[in-house]
C-alpha cells in the first residue's frame, strides 16, 4: 500500500518526519479518553497538531484555556462544517472557553458580501446549527468581526491588536502565505491573526493557551499568526492548533464541498428526498462498473464518498464500520446497499438535527448580543 | 518677480490653473469675515482648498458640519503645530463639531513608538497646548486611534470602516500616494481614511460635510480618502479640505520644523532664554553679510525666517507688518532689530501661553475619556 498524504486522505503509515518537514506539524499522539470518544480523534481524521501539549496540560490541571474558531458566513451549513463544530463541542465539554468569530469583514473583503447578508447567514445557518449540534451558551463568545463586543474596551483592544500586528509583517510574507494578495485580503488576514491572538489580551482572558482546530488547508493562517505573535512586544502563549482532513465533496474523494454548487454537499437543512437524490445521483462510488464485476473484484472504500461520510461522521460503531469496510472491499456489499445505508444514517441524523434546529432558533439570543 | 509655489512659499501671482492641474486644489476665494479676522486666512497662508463651498454653505445656513484633524504624538508641540490649531479654533467658533484623532497607531506602525508613550505625549504636549490656545470642551471629540470611544457601537463602526475600505483600494494606489509602503503604513493609511470619513457614519454625526485643514504636503492622504469614499457602498458627502503653507523651520525658509532637531523649532514650552538663543543663533536671515551692505542693498523678508513667523503667526497688525517688511527690504531695519522684535513678540505670546498651559493641565479630563 502506497503512503499517501493530502488534505483529504491519510493512507498507509504516515511519515510524520516528512509531515513535520513539509508542513511543520506533528503527529497527534495519545489523547485523553474524552477526545477518543469522538470518532474524529479516534479515527485520526484529526491527525496532526502544533503545540497541543499545553492544551492537554491545561485540561489535566483544570487551568483556563480557549478554543478559537472562525466561520465564513457564506452559503449553506453542510457536513464539512459539522466536522469543525463537533470538535469545538468536545473542547467545550473539556472546559474550554469557546470563541467563535463570524468573518463578516473577510466575506466583504474577499467576496464583496455585505455585512447585513453575512449576519443573516451566520445566524440562520451557522449559529443555529451549532446550537442544534449541542453548543451550550456557557463560556461562549460568538462575535462578528465588524462588531466585536458591546464592551468598548474589548472592541478597542481587538482592533488595535490587528492594527499594530501590521508593523511586524512584510508584504513578501503575506504573499508567501496567501499566494496572490490585495489590500482587502491583507487587512483581513491581520484581523484573522487578531481573532486568534486577542483572547490572550488582558481585556479578554489574559495570557493563556488557545487552541485553533482547522482543516490542514488553513495552516498558512496559523503560521502567519504564530510568526507575528513572536515579534510583537506583547507576551502571548504560542498558539496551539490541530489539523483535520477535509470531508470530501459528493463528486469525489478529493473534491471540496463548495457552497456555490449544491450538488457538491449535503446541507444540514436538506430533506430526505434531497439526501436520497444527492447520494444516489452524485456521491462518487468506489464500486465497480457492473454488479458482476463488483461481486468479483470488490469495491474501494478509500475513495467511496458514502463510506467516507460513515467513517468521518456518521457511523459511531467501530465494529460496524469495519464490517462495512470489509464487506465492501470483498464485493459482498454493493454500492446500492452502501448508499442506502448511508442515506438512512444521514436521514436519521438530519431528522433529529432538524428538530433540534427548530428549538435552536429560539435560543440564538442567548448566544449573540444585540 | 518670478512666480513660485512650493509647500513653504507662494510668491507672485499664483497660477491657480496650474495649481488645479498639478495638485487638483482650487483658489481660496472670498471668505466670510470671521475667517478673515484670522491672519492665516487673511494673508493666504491657507491658500487653497477642495470643496470648501459646502462648508461655507453649512456655516451660512447654520447646518451641522465637522472639522476633522489628526495629530502625530511625537516630539514637542511647536509653532508649526500652532498653525493647524489656530485653524480649528476658528472652525469651533463657526459652529463645527471638532474631531481630533491622536495617531498613536500610526506612530507605532511608522515609528515604533509605544501606545503608552504616544498617550503621554498627546496629553502633555498636544492636548494641553490646544486647550491653552483656546479649545473649548464644547462639541469636541478627542480620541486615540487605539481607543476610539467608550461607546462600543462607535468603536466597532470606526474600525469596521477602516477594514471595509481596504477592499476598495489597490496596492499600486497606496504606492502612488505614499511612495514606499509596507503593511504597517498601509493599514495606518486606511485608519487615517476612516478618521476622515467616520464622522459621517450614523453612529457619529451622520451624513454631513467634513472639512480637514492640512499642510499642502498632506494632500495625498486626502486624495486617497476621497477616492476610497467614492467606491464604498456607504454614502458620504465628499470631504472638504484646505491647504496651508508650511511654517519654515529655523534653519531656513524651505526647511521643516523637525521634532528630532530642537534647534529647528520653537516649542511652545521654550523659555525666554531658549527663544532668544534659538532666534539669534539659528533663525535663517534674509539680511546681508555686513551692516553696511544691508543698509545699502536691503534685506529679503521672503526668505527671512523671523519675518515669516511674524507674517504667519505673530504680528496681527497688517499695517505694522507692512511697515516692517518695507523697512527691512529698504535696509533701514537691520537683521538684529528684526530678530529682537520677533523675540519680543514670541516671548510675549509664550509667556501668556505658558500661564494658560498651567490652567489647561487641570482641564484635560474634560476633553479625554478614561
Amino acid at each position: 500500500m502506497k503512503n499517501t498524504f493530502n488534505p483529504w486522505e491519510v493512507k498507509g503509515d504516515i511519515d510524520y518526519t516528512k509531515l513535520v518537514r513539509d508542513f511543520g506539524v506533528s503527529e497527534l499522539k495519545t489523547l485523553p479518553d474524552l477526545f477518543n470518544k469522538e470518532i474524529l480523534f479516534r479515527r485520526k481524521i484529526v491527525f496532526a497538531h502544533r503545540d497541543l501539549q499545553r492544551i492537554l496540560d491545561s485540561i489535566k490541571n483544570k487551568k483556563k484555556f480557549v478554543m478559537m474558531t472562525g466561520l465564513m458566513p457564506t452559503g449553506k451549513f453542510h457536513l464539512g462544517h459539522a466536522v469543525v463544530a463537533k470538535q469545538f463541542l468536545i473542547y467545550q465539554k473539556l472546559g474550554a472557553k469557546i470563541y467563535i468569530a463570524v468573518a463578516d469583514i473577510e466575506a466583504y473583503n474577499a467576496r464583496g458580501q455585505s455585512l447585513e447578508e453575512s449576519r443573516k447567514i451566520a445566524l440562520e445557518e451557522y449559529i443555529t446549527n451549532y446550537i442544534a449540534l449541542g453548543l451550550s451558551p456557557k463560556n461562549v463568545e460568538i462575535y462578528f468581526q465588524s462588531d466585536r463586543s458591546k464592551d468598548a474596551k474589548k472592541s478597542n483592544a481587538y482592533y488595535s491588536l490587528q492594527n499594530i500586528l501590521a508593523r511586524h509583517g512584510t508584504f513578501s510574507e503575506f504573499k508567501a502565505v496567501y499566494g496572490d494578495i490585495n489590500p482587502g485580503k491583507m487587512i483581513s488576514s491581520l484581523l484573522q491573526a487578531s481573532d486568534m491572538l486577542h483572547p490572550q489580551l488582558p481585556e479578554f482572558e489574559n495570557f493563556c493557551p488557545v487552541v485553533v482546530p482547522v482543516g490542514i488547508d488553513q495552516d498558512p493562517h496559523l503560521r502567519l499568526a504564530r510568526d507575528l505573535s513572536k515579534r510583537i512586544p506583547i507576551k502571548f502563549t504560542q498558539l496551539s492548533s490541530t489539523y483535520h482532513l477535509m470531508l470530501p465533496g459528493l463528486k469525489g474523494a478529493k473534491s471540496k464541498m463548495s457552497s456555490s454548487d449544491p450538488n457538491s454537499f449535503i446541507a444540514l437543512t436538506d430533506n430526505k428526498k434531497q439526501v436520497k437524490n444527492k447520494i444516489n445521483k452524485y456521491a462518487f462510488s468506489g464500486g465497480q462498473d457492473t454488479l458482476e464485476k463488483h461481486k468479483k473484484l470488490g469495491g474501494n472504500p478509500d475513495i467511496d464518498v458514502s463510506f467516507q461520510y460513515l467513517r468521518m461522521l456518521l457511523e459511531e460503531d467501530d465494529n460496524k464500520l469495519k464490517e462495512i469496510e470489509n464487506s465492501y472491499r470483498s464485493g459482498k456489499l454493493t454500492t446500492g446497499e452502501l448508499k442506502k445505508y448511508t442515506i438512512d444514517k444521514l436521514n436519521t441524523f438530519l431528522e433529529k438535527h432538524q428538530k433540534e434546529r427548530e428549538k435552536a432558533k429560539k435560543k440564538i439570543k442567548d448566544f449573540v448580543h444585540k
